[in-house]
């Protein structure tokens, strides 16, 4: 039995070129970019490479990108160092109701700071309207946070635009582009974007390393306090080998964008098509086109998203139930709710996304078996079973 | 001509067995650890197994064992988090003037929340007193924050009695230990401790791995929000290939904690007896005896620390003028300020940190090269001339 990856989303292996850039600065180059001695130096002229790579990758000037260790961390940073920094011009924060847990937990704190928040609702295919936006915004917003695109169902949101009513009012506009950024093409002057995450572990980078493109002249509290690496906004010693690891997965990303996107979305797309050709009562959750090229979640009717997992993974078909942050808090997605997506929909839900090692010749396994799976649970469904009684009762008589 | 370093504690090369332990889960085993598939299973496995041996190391349980991605942000977790938590049993804080700037910082930072702060004096061996701590202590006072040993004179604190003050009326203590985990015996419970720091980084582990033990019970703040990992106090996929290199380098720690000890203090003895036998006008800093094994404190008179370590890395020694932190900023430090080192000595120090790779046969050369610049750079001195004048003027007639 092979084993079929069909959950990049929750982690990918590292592209051999990535670690192969890393190993140096394990054990040679293991200096401190901040020793001003000759140990310093190798991995000190690392750093400023990754960070023009990083740049690149999103049309960035190196200086306006900084390192974290995790987009949670870059999201955290952008959404609440924004906040404070910029507590006298006003007091009030847009977003999403469906951005990740670490845009909306800081929401929360900052809650709890005296700010006041809007998560702006989406339409069925998870879309924010820029008439929303443009509602929303009082004399007291100083800052809009909205995803590039939804980890969970893919929806690519009108970034551009929803970024231009900000600007047009001075409010500065933060993306989370963790799930975008590797994956579609990116450009900060032109989106208009203040700040942006992104994270190495969605593009075959290494875990550990993220980045928070910040503008320049751009406000911002540090979370993390201390000595003054990353411009005193983010203190600790660089994690040199995951940064210039990183730097080398922007690099090869940015290099073959449309090539790389083009051979998941080939696979994404066969899956899509003979799994909704050959099992029926599935739904595709998110924008039929406007979404991520690696992006599929499908709501299975009559059974749990967990039960199928787990059947799947018996199989050697690993895929996730929705966000792996919170998978093992076995709560029905706020992103799937957020569509509006009934809840025996939502539970019945599966996040499927291919990477690199995907393969089309794997679609007719995968659709097999999820074929017999799906049966297999329907049978054991009392939810089929009355389906499938109230459907008889209810067919034309002959 | 050969390459030494004794700037150990700004970064040291990874021990082989800990890249060795790290390597299969870059590419074979990158697993998600919230996966609840296949993939999850040896990833998450990997983290219990690490939190244990990290938690070894310091006497305490693994679930009390938090991973962070740097000393720098367990230090802010530990005080900016306990504070916050805490927030409704008092706003006073305790904390000592030679604290890393990462304990330092966020003081500042609660200071602005309404938060008030006294920052206990050291004698001029850099020693907290206990006496000191008992007088700061008030009906307000929440948290004390106490480092078990300086990073850069290297005086080790009577933490257990410090902690026991602390304790005895009900009020948290954390210790940065980033300089001392690996380095000298630690025991949470029997030094009465609530929060610990530790690093990976100063004892042969991993960059971006570090950990901050909370005892069972210790309420806190999340920095970093987002999903549930790390029992929701620090948000992010965890970095598991370096969370690995952690424990297996908190495992050879632990093993051989006194060999591993007294070879590199060896060299730090013989390198101090004989830089203070042979080069006039030196000043050791920090206390004579209880101090890190691995450390020694210099100040030179008449000259910049900045000059003569820009000397040293040209003849293949590698030392730092302080921290590495603030290498950059190029200030006096604020360490050798608070033990009441006069400016210009204060200038001229130096720290010295040998390591594992560090032999007695490096010695010689050392103290030759040593003398050698100090030599050239007092010649250049116009302090040094000065001095020559008045001692020579000064000098019995005969």
């Amino acid at each position: 039995m092979g084993k079929i990856n069909l959950d990049y989303a929750a982690a990918a292996p590292l592209d051999p070129a990535v670690l192969e850039a890393m190993l140096p600065f394990f054990v040679e180059q293991y200096g401190n970019p901040s020793s001003s001695h000759y140990l310093g130096e190798k991995p000190r002229q690392a750093l400023g490479e990754a960070r023009g790579k990083v740049g690149s990758l999103i049309k960035s000037a190196p200086e306006n990108i900084i390192f974290t260790a995790s987009a949670s961390e870059a999201n955290n940073l952008a959404v609440k160092g924004a906040a404070r920094a910029n507590r006298k011009k006003g007091n009030h924060i847009i977003s999403s109701a469906i951005e990740h847990f670490s845009v909306l937990n800081p929401l929360k704190t900052l809650e709890k700071e005296g700010f006041a928040t809007t998560l702006l609702p989406v339409d069925s295919s998870g879309m924010v309207s820029t008439r929303a936006l443009e509602k929303a915004i009082t004399d007291q917003t100083i800052l809009v946070s909205i995803q590039t695109a939804n980890p969970e169902i893919g929806t690519i949101q009108p970034i551009k635009e929803l970024a231009y009513l900000a600007k047009n009012k001075g409010i500065l506009f933060h993306t989370d582009a963790a799930a975008a950024a590797g994956w579609i093409p990116l450009d900060v002057d032109q989106m208009g974007i203040d700040l942006l995450t992104l994270s190495g572990d969605q593009f075959y980078g290494p875990k550990g390393a993220a980045a928070l493109y910040l503008r320049r002249g751009v406000r911002l509290a540090p979370l993390i306090e201390g000595g003054i690496q990353e411009r005193g906004l983010r203190a600790g010693t660089e994690n040199v080998p995951a940064i210039v690891g990183l730097g080398e997965a922007a690099r090869l990303a940015n290099e073959d964008l449309e090539g790389r996107t083009a051979k998941v979305a080939a696979v994404r797309d066969e899956l899509k098509k003979e799994l909704i050709a050959g099992i029926p009562h599935l739904h595709l959750n998110g924008h039929p086109e406007i979404r991520l090229p690696q992006n599929l979640n499908l709501s299975v009717r009559f059974i749990e998203g967990e039960a199928l997992l787990m059947r799947l993974n018996m199989a050697g078909i690993f895929v996730s139930s929705g966000s792996s942050c919170t998978s093992q808090a076995l709560k029905s997605s706020h992103v799937l709710n957020a569509i509006g997506l009934p809840p025996e929909l939502a539970q019945g839900s599966l996040l499927i996304v291919p990477g690199k090692e995907s393969s089309l010749e794997d679609v007719p396994y995968v659709v097999e078996q999820f074929g017999r799976v799906t049966d297999l649970l329907r049978k054991m469904s009392p939810l089929y079973h009355r389906f499938l009684k109230e459907e008889k009762n209810n067919a034309p008589v002959q």
